[in-house]
C-alpha cells in the first residue's frame, strides 16, 4: 500500500480540523480506499504558541518553502487564506511537482486561468471541495456525479455568515445590525464581517460553481454582486406575509450563448427547499437536463465540515498518483459564454416605494410601469397612522432589470415621493 | 482519447434513457472528462418492437451472449432488473473480463458478497450509482466524499412509489387504497406495486447504503421491513396534528458493535428537512462525525435521472480502465456488526387504542405503561359521538421496542380495548 506524504501549510481552524481528522479517521480512510495518508510535516507563522502541536509527532516550521522542498512530500494543503501568500504557496508547490488541496475561494476565483495553467504545465492536479459549501461534496457533485448533465441552472445560499443573519431577521423580526451582532457574538460571524455581508465571498463560490457547471471562464470582477446590508426588516416582514422568506442567493443560470451569475438578496418561497434552509447551513439546488432538480445540503463552513472536504480530495489524490496519467481535461473550459449584464437580466421584483398621502398616487405610479410595459401581480397598501410616510407594495410580473430600474427611477421624482424606492429580485424556484 | 464501447443490456424505460443521454451530451462528457464512450451494442427480447432503435447506429441482438463475447466492449450496463436472468448477466460479464454498471438494487443486495467476490476475482469493477436514489449521486457521496468520516446514521426517503402515495395520504387525507389507485394512474407506482408497498424496495436500498456507509456486510432477510398498506387516514391525520407527518423512513444506525438497520412508517416533524420531501422525490440525510448533518435530494427514479447516475458511473470505469489496478477496498466489508433486532431498538411511539366509553379507562391503561417503565410525553382524547369507538392517542417518551409491544399486547386483552392497537415509530431527526 503507497503511502502518501502531506505537508499542511496553515494551522488555523480550518487546519487543526484536518490533523484531527486524520488522527482519528486515517485507519478508516485506508481501508476504505487502500491509501494511507501521512501528515508529515505543518507550517505555521504562530507555529510556537501551538503547543498542541509535537515535534515527535510532525516535523514543525514557520517557513513554507521547508514543504516545498520537500521531496518526500507529494501533496500540499493550502490553507492560509488570502490572496497573496496564498498565491505563492499554490503556484510555489505546482512548480515544485507537489499536489495541492485548498479551500481559498478567494485566490481560486481571482486567480483561476493562472493556477490551473500552471497545475497543466506540472500535470498536478488542483482540488478545492473545501472552498465551496465546506464540507457538501458539492465540488464532485458536479463534476462527476452529473457528468452527463447540461446543467440548466444553480440556486445556492453559500455563505453562512449571511444566512445565519436572514434566519434572525426572518424569523425573529431583528435588525441586520442587531442580528449581525448576535452572529459576531456566537462566532458565525468575523470581527470584520465586510467580506461576508457584502456578497463577495458568495460571489467567489457562485463563480466557481458556474465555472465547473458552465465549464467556462469567468471574470469574478464582471460578477453582480449586492451584500445584505442594506436591507430593512419592515421588507423582510412583509415579504413574510406574501408567503416569502428573504435569502442571499447566488444564481448561475445557462441562456445558451450568455449567462447569468450574481449574487443578491431574494424573495423565495418559504416553504421551498432553499426557503427552509436556516442558520449557518449551505445548501446547492441544481437544474440538469437529466437529473432534474437535485439538492445537496450540509454545513457550509468550520473546521470539521471543511476538513471533511479536505480529506476527500486527499483520497481523490492519491488515485490519481496511482493512476500516473494527468487528465488536463478536468480544467479546460470549453464554453466561451458572455456574462449577462444586471440590467439584462430579467425577474419579478418585489417593490416599495414611501409615499406622502395625496390623492392620484396610485395612477401616477401605475401610469409609469404600464409605460414600461410592466404587469403587476399584486399592490399592497396598508392602513398607517403617519400620512407622511405610506409604504405601498408592489409585486411585478417577470420584467426585465432595466425596465424596473427606469420605472424607478421615474416614480423616486415624483414629489410625493419620499427616498429612493427599494426593490429586491424574486426568485419562484 | 481513449474510446470506450459499451453494451446495454436492457433496452426499457432506463435503458432508452442511457440511449438518449449518451446521444445527447456523449461530447459534453468527452469534453469534460477526456472519454469517448460509445454505446456499441444494444440486447433485448423485444428488440425488434423498439423500431426506434437502427442497426445502422447500434448492434442490436437478443441475446446477451453476444455482448458478452464481444472482446471490443469493456463495459455492459445492466438493466434488465429481477435476480434470475440479471445475476446470470453481471456475473457473466464479469467473468468475461467486462466491468459492470447496473441499477439493480434487488440483486445487489440479495448477492452482494457472490457479485463483488466474482469482480475482485476477475479484477473488474462494479458500479450501481443508478440502484439508490435514481440520479441523486448518493453512492459517490458516501464512498467518496464522505471517505473521511465515521458515519453515525441515515435516515432517507428511498422510494418514490411509497412517498407519493404517503403525500397524497398526507396533505390531501386519502386513504390508502386512493392514494394508490392515484399512483398507478400517474405512472407512480406499477400494476402490482408489492415490492414499492410492502417496503422490500427500501429495504434492499437501505441495506446497501448501511453496507457502503459502515463497511459492512448485510443479510437483506433480516433487516426488519414494514410496509405503508396497513397504514390509516385516521392516524396521519393525528400525526399531523401533533405536528408531524408520516414517511416511509430507511433507517441505518451506527451503534457500535451493534447496527439497526430497518424500514417502516415513521412520524417524523412536518418542517424538517426530510418531512418536506413530496411526492416522487427521494432524500438522504447522513449524520457522520466530521460533516455533521448534510442531505441529499432529487428524483430517486425514473428514465432520465437513472441515466445520469448511470452516466456518471460509465466515466469513472473509464477512469479506472485508465488506472490499469483494480482497487479491491472499496469492496471489501471490514467491519463485522451484528445487526439489532426489532425489539432491542429504541424509539419514540405513537399509539392509538380504540376504546368503548367506561370509567376506569385512562388508569388501567397508564397503570400496564408504568409497570413497562414506558413514559408519556402526551395522551390525546377527543369528544367522540360513538360511545362505542372512542380512539386514545399516545405519544410516548424514548422506550425500548420489547417494553411498548409487550405493554400493548397486554392492554390489548383489556374487555374495552377494541381490535389491536396501532402504534407507530417517531424519529426527531
Amino acid at each position: 500500500m503507497k503511502e502518501i506524504k502531506i505537508g499542511l501549510i496553515g494551522a488555523g481552524v480550518i487546519g487543526s480540523g484536518v490533523i484531527a481528522l486524520l488522527k482519528k479517521n486515517r485507519e478508516l480512510i485506508k481501508k476504505r480506499s487502500g491509501c494511507l495518508l501521512t501528515l508529515k510535516s505543518i507550517c505555521d507563522l504562530q507555529i510556537k504558541k501551538k503547543n498542541w502541536l509535537t515535534d515527535s509527532e510532525f516535523k514543525l516550521t514557520t517557513d513554507y518553502r521547508q514543504i516545498l522542498n520537500d521531496p518526500e512530500i507529494e501533496i500540499v494543503i493550502e490553507l492560509i487564506g488570502g490572496t497573496t501568500a496564498a498565491l505563492d504557496v499554490i503556484l510555489g508547490a505546482l512548480k515544485a511537482q507537489k499536489h495541492i488541496v485548498t479551500a481559498n475561494k478567494a485566490a481560486l476565483s481571482m486567480y483561476y486561468s493562472r493556477i490551473f495553467k500552471t497545475a497543466c504545465e506540472h500535470k498536478r492536479e488542483v482540488y478545492f471541495e473545501g472552498a465551496i459549501g465546506g464540507g457538501i461534496p458539492i465540488i464532485k457533485v458536479l463534476r462527476e456525479g452529473l457528468v452527463g448533465n447540461s446543467i440548466k441552472s444553480i440556486h445556492c445560499i453559500i455563505n453562512g455568515t449571511c444566512n445565519f443573519i436572514l434566519s434572525k431577521m426572518n424569523k425573529l423580526g431583528m435588525s441586520f445590525s442587531d442580528a449581525l451582532a448576535d452572529a459576531q457574538r456566537l462566532g458565525f460571524a468575523e470581527a470584520n464581517p465586510d467580506l461576508d455581508i457584502n456578497g463577495y465571498d458568495a460571489a467567489h463560490k457562485t463563480a466557481l460553481l458556474a465555472m465547473l457547471a458552465f465549464n467556462t471562464d469567468i471574470d469574478i470582477r464582471k460578477v453582480y454582486t449586492e451584500g445584505i446590508n442594506s436591507l430593512q426588516a419592515i421588507d423582510l416582514a412583509h415579504a413574510r406575509e406574501l408567503g416569502y422568506t428573504v435569502k442571499l442567493l447566488g444564481i448561475a443560470k445557462n441562456h445558451g450563448s450568455k449567462m447569468e451569475v450574481r449574487v443578491n438578496p431574494c424573495l423565495i418561497p418559504e416553504h421551498s427547499s432553499l426557503g427552509s434552509v436556516e442558520n449557518e447551513y449551505n445548501a446547492v439546488l441544481i437544474n440538469s437536463d437529466f437529473l432534474g432538480t437535485s439538492l445537496y445540503y450540509g454545513k457550509g463552513a468550520g473546521s470539521y465540515p471543511t476538513a471533511s472536504a479536505i480529506a476527500s480530495d486527499l483520497t481523490d489524490i492519491a488515485k490519481d498518483i496511482r493512476l500516473k496519467e494527468f487528465n488536463k481535461y478536468k480544467y479546460m473550459p470549453f464554453n466561451a459564454k458572455d456574462l449577462m449584464t444586471a440590467g439584462e437580466s430579467a425577474a419579478k421584483y418585489y417593490i416599495r416605494i414611501n409615499t406622502i398621502e395625496r390623492p392620484g398616487i396610485f395612477s401616477s405610479i401605475t401610469a409609469v410601469f404600464a409605460r414600461y410595459k410592466i404587469s403587476l401581480e399584486k399592490v399592497i397598501q396598508k392602513d398607517f397612522d403617519n400620512l407622511k410616510n405610506i409604504p405601498i407594495m408592489f409585486v411585478t410580473r417577470t420584467c426585465s432589470e432595466k425596465s424596473m430600474t427606469g420605472a424607478l427611477g421615474e416614480i423616486s421624482r415624483f414629489p410625493f415621493v419620499k427616498g429612493k424606492p427599494v426593490f429586491l429580485r424574486i426568485e419562484e424556484l
